[in-house]
């Protein structure tokens, strides 16, 4: 009923990203039967901040000016207590791009952290030794305890994306086997797995299964893709085609995950 | 014989437009046989004016730096006579947007206005009620006489987009019952259309009959790209591929308006 | 052996380029083995230089701010002898354009030169005449005796794509006759070479041919996506996916080029 709830709905998903991946962002978005709006002009944060049911920071290509509007704009959503979802990219590969990261984490109400396990180590205080914006990260128990703990006194959700996916909460992790390799082969998987928080998060109160089934809605419609795909170009053309046809029925019968 | 005439003169359509849609924009304007010019640099608006045949402006990702750079570039074409075709993203939606927009419209040389009825609605003085980029906005009576009325005073024309299409200009109005639902399914579909106004505005005089081409073909376009989708990745692909294929006699053929 | 080794050592290439196309080159740069990143904030400049292997730089929507980091980049890159690509889009368009150009051309250490006829010829100062992005010149003896002498020196190599394309060091011009009109279909072709050049540049020390595998590949991959296309929408999805399933045999059995 999440999707059925969302195509009702039809929240407005205010995004602040990258100009790499945000059509995918848009397209994906709205796929899955939400409105997504893309604006990251400082003076609009307030009003947009407003009438949007969720925010989605991506610091994919980000510069002083978009900077200084995310600031902005998660006062504004998190001052009407509007769920926010961050995805960090290339989070320890910059002084410059972790100082702004690290702004946007520790002044502001970040709901959702969608990122890689690198960039999530970062995150929670591991060396993430990250190759650009390429995962070398292995998530294990260690990390697992460092990121329930994270969670816990942030009050914040950690979505670490990959082979397995990893949905943590103070109290409760889920490890998602969904998703298709192909989704590496494509930029912007990444992006749009933080789209499909914003865009589940803006419709289901609890944050952790909304990034639960975020995921899973996006891992499975992946799945999909890669059955009928010839390559890389027309995965990313079923993905979105996937999105556009997934219903919560699907979801249900193929997702493979579990609680621990 | 526009699009036809459209190949032959391969006209220069320079965008000034947001980074979301832009790349569909800019694939659109080729694929209709015209060459497109992406430029906002402020530095360099005077010369694209000489050279190019008309100016395509797009409010959807604007900040202050574009903003300034459109008012550049539409004094130069507004100087040289050359169109200006205005999609005013989101009009209504925040006080900054708006008064960009007002901006536009009060002190340069608009010829065409695309846009949906809630944004078009703000531009004639009714109440537009925009939810984000949605249209929210039933065109009937009254909001056609206020739009012939703004036509007549202003010397524009007014394209309304949405499940019908209106071209308003002072003297009369088309209805267009052409196009695909699913144009409402991805992000670009209006982007595409304004660029399709100013692509058949750089090679026919009337800017009615321009704007009534451009909306014709786009929106037949969108029919036979429908036909053969499998949801909203392939819609916008197959689009392209229809606009790249389609030719004069598709447009005489499929063609479904009347003149008011 | 060239892909082999991209997809062996899986190259970081840094793009400062437009915001048109900026999907195409990433999708199209992982597609054909390699990790692209882009990135234009000044000030993360100095530590992407230490961990990417080359540096593409596209003027195509360029204005002051990138241009600065551009400028910024280049200076680190050349220090730590990494190559360099310019794709220097428009040139010959407009004052400003051509400005930021040429303090890159003169200031920094590129390494490989990749544009049309046109702008070539503005390089290596012949009168381009460009007619905005497109191309109207033609190469002839003249041209590539100046370009000759131009890569002799500077240093450089010059990749002239085109209906042939011709790739000339100091001592030697290779012309490509592979390719594919619908090249010219879409926006991004050129950039996506450009991309192609800085990904080949990132794993093979000799610059002349690694360009000339690049736009062999390139090239090849078009043919491919062409033979399977309906226009030019499934053309450039045909294409990512010929990239992202090209191998060295391929390259091999379908390049037809001579070295003069």
């Amino acid at each position: 009923m999440y999707i059925e709830k969302i195509r009702k709905v039809k929240p407005l998903i205010h995004h602040i990203t990258n100009y790499v991946t945000v059509n995918d962002c848009a397209n994906a978005s709205i796929a899955i039967g939400a409105s997504p709006i893309m604006a990251d002009f400082i003076q609009e944060q307030e009003e947009f901040s407003k009438i949007c049911n969720c925010l989605v920071l991506n610091t994919g290509t980000i510069n002083e000016r978009v900077a200084n509007s995310m600031y902005e704009s998660a006062k504004f959503y998190g001052n009407l207590n509007k769920a926010i979802v961050l995805d960090p990219v290339a989070l320890g590969v910059s002084m410059a791009r972790d100082a702004i990261n690290l702004k946007l984490l520790n002044s502001y109400k970040i709901s959702i952290i969608k990122a890689n396990a690198s960039e999530i180590a970062s995150v929670i205080g591991l060396d993430g030794k990250a190759k650009g914006t390429d995962n070398t990260f292995v998530v294990n128990d260690h990390f697992l305890d460092k990121a329930c703990e994270y969670a816990k006194g942030h009050n914040r959700i950690l979505v670490v994306s990959g082979e397995v996916d990893f949905i943590i909460s103070s109290e409760k992790i889920a490890k998602i086997y969904n998703g298709s390799i192909m989704a590496t082969k494509i930029t912007g998987a990444g992006c749009m797995c933080a789209s499909m928080c914003g865009v589940f998060a803006g419709v289901i109160e609890d944050k952790f299964q909304a990034s639960l089934q975020a995921m899973l809605s996006f891992d499975i419609a992946c799945e999909m893709a890669e059955e009928i795909s010839n390559g890389s170009g027309s995965f990313r053309v079923n993905l979105i085609d996937a999105l556009s046809n997934l219903n919560d029925e699907d979801v249900k019968k193929r997702a493979k995950y579990e609680i621990i």
